[in-house]
Parts: C-alpha cells; sequence; structure tokens
C-alpha cells in the first residue's frame, strides 16, 4: 500500500455503501438487459396515452415522449393543450448544443397560445416528497441528499422535503427566460450529454424521451453562441407533435415502464453497479443515478 | 416539514460536504466560462505534440485527442506508431451506439501491425497512486473511494492505492475482446453520452477529444447490435490520423489545458458545483466528476 500524497488525502471521501437490510446475494453473472428480458408481464406498467407525447420528423423519424403530470401538472396540461391545438405544426429545432441539449419549438414570441394554456405557470421545479412512493437507489449522489425512483423516474430527493425529476440523459424540460418567467411548454428541450444536473430544481422537468432519441441526438451542432442553427440554416422541421390518446386505439404507439419496485429492478440495478458477465474484470460497487436508466419497450 | 415514507427514509444518503480547510468565501455570481476567461498565461499548460493526435475526417472535419502516456504508455506508444506508419489510412467509424460510444478502425484483424506495436500490451487499466499528483474534486464520488484531476486529467482514485482515467463524455479508450487481449490500440473508441464508468478500470483508457467532438456525436447510429453500421451502410472514413509532432511547427494545431493547481480552476470547480449567475434559482451544493470538464483552449 503506498503512503498517500497530502492532497489526497484531502480528496479521499468514506466509500458510498449499498444500502441493504439483507445479505446481498452472490452477484450474478448476467447483463442487465438479459435481467430485463426476465421481466414477467406484472412487472411493466403502461403508459397512459394522454402522457404519450409524439414527435414525427421528416423522413417518418419518431421520439416518443412521456410526460410526468406528477411533477409538472400545469406545465404538462399545457403542452397536451399545444398538442390538441396542433400548434406547434410550424416548429423547428432550433439549437442543438453538443454534450448539453437540443432544443426546439416556435420561432415566434407573438403567437397566440392556444386556449387553456397558462401563460405564466408556477415554477414546477420540485415538488413535496408527500404522496411519492420513493425506491432508493442505494449510493450516494453528488448533487441531492438522496437518490431514487418514483414511478418510472429518476428523482433527486432534498432535506427540505422535496423531490425533483433530474437531468439524466434524454430528460424533457422547458425552455425559459429568466424570472418571473417558468416557460410555458411551448419550448422543449431534451438532454444529449452528459447529465447537467446543475439544472435540476432551476427548470420545470417535464418528461423524458423513451424511444427515437437518436434522431435528437445525430443532427448538426449549431454554430451559433449556445448552439443554435445560424442564420440561413435549414433546422430540422417537426412535422407533427400529437398525445397518443388523439388518435385512434389501433393506431396508438405504445410503451411500457419497468416497475422499480419489481424483483427483477431491483437486480438490474444492482449489476448495473455490479457489472459481471464475461467482458468485466472489475466491479464498481456504486453506480450514479443516470447510469441506471429505467428500462421502457415498445408493445406491438 | 412532511413525514418521510419508510422507503425514503432507507434511501436517504449523508449529504457529501465539500472538503474545506478554510471557511469559504462568498459565492461569486459569475458564469464558469468567465472565471477560465480570468486564467492568467501560468495557469495553462501546453500540450505535448507527440501527445497530441489529429483525426482529419470528409470535410475538412478535424478531431483532436490528447493522449495520456502517464497512464497508459504502451498503448500510447502503439498509438504513435501506427499514427506514424500511416496505418489508419483506410481506417473508418464501424460503430456509433446512442448514449454510449463512436468507435473507429480498421476492419481487418489480418492487417500486419506496423514495427515496434507491441501486440499485446499490459492491462494498463489503473496506475499506482505513488507520483500522481491529485487535486481533489471535493465531493463524493459513486464509483470510487475517492475522485479528483491529475494534470488535466480526470481521475478515481481507490481504496487499494490505485488511480483510473474515468469513462467521462469524450474519454478515448481502447476497444478489446476478451482475456488477455486488451486491444493494441488499432481501434478507438469515445464516449458520446452520460459517462459508463461502470468501465473504468476494465478498458485501458488512453485519452480523450479535446476539440472537435461534434464531428464523432452527431452521426447516424448504427441500426445493428451494439450500434455497429449495416452492411452496405457508407461509414465514414478517417482520411488522415497524425501526430502533431509530425508536421511542422509552424503548421502544428496546438491547445492548452486548465492547471486544476490554479485558483482560478479552484473558483471554476466550485461554481460548477454552485451555478449563481442569474439564471440560476437554487445551488447544488454538489457536482459528479464528468460535470466538471478540465477547460481546454486552441492556441492560435
Amino acid at each position: 500500500m503506498p503512503l498517500f500524497p497530502l492532497a489526497l488525502a484531502l480528496a479521499l471521501q468514506p466509500q458510498p455503501q449499498p444500502v441493504a437490510t439483507t445479505p446481498a446475494p452472490p452477484l450474478e453473472k448476467i447483463t442487465p438487459n438479459a435481467i430485463v428480458d426476465q421481466a414477467p408481464p406484472a412487472a411493466w406498467r403502461a403508459i397512459d396515452p394522454d402522457n404519450l407525447l409524439l414527435i414525427e420528423l421528416e423522413g417518418g423519424k419518431r421520439v416518443a415522449i412521456e410526460l410526468a403530470p406528477d411533477f409538472a401538472p400545469v406545465h404538462v396540461e399545457n403542452i397536451r393543450h399545444f398538442a390538441r391545438a396542433g400548434w406547434w405544426y410550424d416548429a423547428e429545432i432550433v439549437r442543438v448544443q453538443d454534450n448539453y441539449v437540443t432544443q426546439w419549438g416556435v420561432d415566434d414570441p407573438d403567437k397566440p397560445l392556444p386556449a387553456g394554456v397558462v401563460a405564466t405557470p408556477p415554477a414546477e421545479y420540485v415538488r413535496s416528497l408527500d404522496g411519492l412512493k420513493v425506491t432508493g437507489l442505494g449510493y450516494a449522489d453528488p448533487y441531492a441528499a438522496g437518490a431514487g425512483f418514483a414511478d418510472g423516474w429518476p428523482v433527486a430527493l432534498y432535506s427540505d422535503g422535496t423531490a425533483s425529476l433530474t437531468h439524466c440523459y434524454g430528460a424533457v424540460g422547458v425552455g425559459r427566460g429568466y424570472d418571473p418567467d417558468t416557460g410555458t411548454g411551448s419550448e422543449l428541450y431534451t438532454v444529449i450529454g452528459h447529465a447537467p444536473r446543475h439544472l435540476d430544481r432551476n427548470i420545470a422537468i417535464v418528461g423524458r424521451i423513451i424511444d427515437g432519441m437518436e434522431h435528437m441526438t445525430a443532427l448538426p451542432r449549431g454554430t451559433e453562441a449556445l448552439g443554435f442553427y445560424a442564420e440561413g440554416v435549414e433546422k430540422p422541421q417537426l412535422e407533427r407533435v400529437y398525445l397518443a390518446s388523439m388518435v385512434e386505439p389501433a393506431e396508438r404507439p405504445a410503451y411500457e415502464v419497468l416497475r422499480e419496485t419489481s424483483d427483477e429492478f431491483a437486480r438490474y440495478k444492482r449489476v448495473r453497479a455490479n457489472r459481471n458477465d464475461d467482458f468485466y474484470k472489475v466491479q464498481q460497487g456504486g453506480v450514479d443515478l443516470c447510469n441506471v436508466q429505467v428500462p421502457v419497450r415498445p408493445v406491438e
């Protein structure tokens, strides 16, 4: 064991330990995906068609977003109004900033809002922990007092009794200006790089992309400040934005989310923190919240 | 203060605290970039032209990689041999897996290796902490006993006296098969999503992309397993791969890295953990290693 230089001794922190009330079983030699494949039907919950927002881009590319009304009810209801009114028919992707966000919306601040949209929603950046059923991550979170999962959402937990959705890869948030503007939901962005969790509690997160993420990431980066596309550059168009509930049941895209309360999710989480198939030489014994993506699958 | 449900009480962990030996000064109301702009010339170190690998893609797109010989000396020396021999003249990008990696190399396992290349390098996945001068991150790391920066590299520190480079966004690693193959360095990948740090200590990291990252991320995702491009799909070509030291000084691209021992880096790190310009309503009081990108700038 080498001697630690002083700077290093200061840098070392106690190693986070998994929360466990019973002795841990031996590590499984299995991939996370193989565990997910074993989950029985009861381990999955269907996504409500009113919480499933679909964006069609050019060339038939489809992006599916699950909305989070339990965290940002007013913003989500606004988004439903925008979708039902067809308000986004001339929307486009305005900004792609590498390792940060892709943002889309209507580039016209004077366009009248559809009926029912709340022009100045409350700052739905956190919610109370009351009534939230959380399954713990089991490892320390550098940004919050704790972290875990609630009904399929990665959440951060704060010592003041609040919880927030988190800016993990694929999270969808509401573009906003400065105080007191929280944004209406007319302009949205998604995280396309390492989780910028400094944005947590500073922006309303309204959902996450559960399918078609590559259509938001494999895009030319904008060359202007903040990744905005330069004047004259052709911007990717949003051809259609709608809720699954707006189309006939037979035509509806549908998805299921693995319940974090299931045995399979518990095994999946543990193997994400201790990868143990033939490729791996060393297990980490830990994992961060955004590296435990909650599994989603399409339903045919 | 609401009552915490039982599941939540189990999930809560002690809040990580910054390491501080003197009372912290008041938070600056400034952006991280503005701090970096204030750094004097002495706060920057130049990158050795033998450690600067350049990749030119079609259309004059250039990607710059700083190599890390202090962590993976044999693999880095191999890479220099490949570059000097022009071995990668027919290399292409073979795989782009969303939220994971872009990988490139020569798709011919029988192509003879250039002189000097070590065919089976040692597993340079960790190094000893001995002789490594680390500046601590100051916040807990879910994957390791500690985390910090060493000569511009984000490193994880383990209780067995070792350190590893980390799979942060832009990290460059060596593609490999199973035991005892560590890969020669002929096939490389870079991280294009949320840090897959379960790979730390399982693969040789040889460097990181310091410029042109968008040319590796704004690419169509492959549709085959692991994001490999399907048969018949045109793959992006690597037109030229070379070390800065292989070209005349007047023609050399050059970059500088902000020293983590500088006052400006300490301020930058603190503001990354406590964003405090006009946009932010709440400071996190913490940050994860890969969300503190070490600043790099081109030198004209």
